[in-house]
């Protein structure tokens, strides 16, 4: 039979989310650490585990937790491991699902942070009921996450799903944190937005309130905050950007052909700023035959929790 | 309790191709007719249903039909339609599902060529065992068909699977058929092949056996014919279209993380002369999680039986 809870943990590169969830989606109680407060992964289960032990007792819910659901950067499904952990201080692969079931005695599930989100939407968010969507994770990267059929695609190895690393410029194209060149990330992260802003202010030779910012510490946030206060450029910069990124979704229709896009991360915070420039890219540029079909989504679970919850939601399957 | 034969259909712009097919996959009969031989829809139902009723009959399976499997242009699994029959001499879309198991009192079940000949693939070819594969059709046009977890992913429509139309060049793209500019089918399709040779042609200026022949007339196969002799006009063409293909295929990968991608239709009869490229270039530039595990296969079945044959692996599932 199963037990009322499960735990879900979003492993994210600074922070370390984690809440027990109850069988209706409810985060009763939650925390956080800093992921990169320990040398050694040991020493960070260790704190993980003496949280969250607190957080049971409080909640009286020792013996009632079916299983632990992990998002992880680069976390893989069927291994179990953390295979390449670009932005973690600790060796990889690391073999997370694992030492986690065994510290904590409860099965594990681990997958990456972006499918762990996609199943978030789907379970509790604005993807209920819909079988085929594409989540879109806009951050420091562009992660993805995608539903066929009602299943998470994982692909024959666990790494399904790396849209950010689509090739959108194949001339000319920006370097990526992959290696290769003019990647969708180089482009419509929040780093690809400030990398816009950079190019875009050495070109062009407009007044802007960016000007006033030192160019090399430039965020998206401070091009969020020029265009809402009328800024010519920096609304320009976010009409590049959503045209890029309608350009990659016009795409990535003809592969699945969702029902939705649900777009997620920091970027989305710049509402229409960013999502009308995408829905006209992707209406001018889709194939005729999904014309007016694919729904344009914005997350509605609270960034924080829709990790927690896609991964708590792994943790009923857990075994 | 099931009976021991199926029909499969495949429907061509050209050429109808049908048969008997049993359990282990054997076609026992089969036959074709000229799919623009009439002029209206019911007296090609009335032909297809006569040749095959004559099959039939000599081959003693009157009552042993359990269900009727279609492959056509457009079709839609969902719908049971034939929606916008480019190719096709009849008003779209056609109910062609119903009219088949009307005609015939068998129940029948429709899909997109390229996903009956993926069907097949998986079924009887080079794609069997494989769970997650993608199927790409190199014949007049690009097509495709993509198994996620075992299944064929229609999307929430029907439509999933029109890799012919992703766009490769963003600027300066070819016209294609689709009324947008520089997708991969303008440029790896038989059609594309001619095309990149007239326009190879005009820009070079070497000799070639490709300038024999009037430049509106050059086909595909004439491109294979001079690159087998040596000529490096021709040789270029097949280096440039899968230099394409393999960029293009790498893009894909991100998706599903296929265990394989099977090429399938004429185009890869060049063998090696398109193969090579297509590989050399899918090895460049693919993410480098993915290196060297995705396989390329070439189609292990005739022709002609993988589509019929692809399209009986769905007769079984009518009902």
């Amino acid at each position: 039979m199963n037990k009322p809870y499960v735990i879900g943990i979003d492993m994210g590169g600074t922070n370390t989310a984690f809440g027990i969830v109850d069988t209706c989606g409810k985060v009763i109680a939650g925390g956080s650490i800093k992921t990169r407060k320990h040398n050694n992964i040991e020493d960070y289960i260790d704190e993980l585990h003496g949280e969250l032990t607190r957080l049971i007792e409080e909640n009286d819910a020792q013996d009632k937790v079916q299983g632990i659901g992990i998002g992880a950067p680069n976390a893989n499904y069927f291994t179990g491991l953390i295979e390449d952990g670009v932005n973690l201080p600790w060796p990889t692969p690391i073999p997370f699902a694992e030492l986690i079931s065994k510290k904590f005695g409860i099965p594990a599930v681990i997958t990456n942070d972006a499918n762990a989100a996609a199943i978030g939407e789907m379970t509790y968010g604005a993807a209920r009921g819909l079988k085929d969507f594409i989540m879109i994770t806009l951050g420091t990267g562009v992660g993805s996450g995608i539903v066929v059929n009602g299943q998470m695609v994982y692909g024959h190895d666990g790494f399904a799903g790396e849209l950010g690393h689509v090739v959108m410029k194949r001339n000319n194209g920006r370097m990526c944190g992959c290696g290769r060149t003019g990647c969708l990330e180089a482009y419509c992260s929040a780093t690809g937005v400030a990398r816009t802003a950079r190019e875009f202010l050495e070109i062009r030779k407009e007044d802007s309130a960016l000007r006033n910012i030192p160019v090399d510490e430039i965020t998206s946030k401070d091009v969020y905050d020029a265009a809402v206060a009328g800024d010519q450029i920096a609304k320009d910069i976010f009409e590049y950007t959503g045209d890029i990124l309608g350009q990659a979704l016009a795409d990535f229709v003809t592969f699945s052909s969702p029902e939705a896009f649900v777009l997620f991360g920091g970027l989305t915070k710049a509402g229409d700023l960013i999502m009308k420039p995408v829905k006209d890219s992707l209406d001018k540029n889709i194939l005729s035959c999904y014309k007016g079909k694919v729904k344009l989504l914005v997350s509605e679970l609270k960034e924080s929790d829709a990790a927690i919850l896609g991964a708590s939601a792994l943790g009923w399957e857990a075994k």
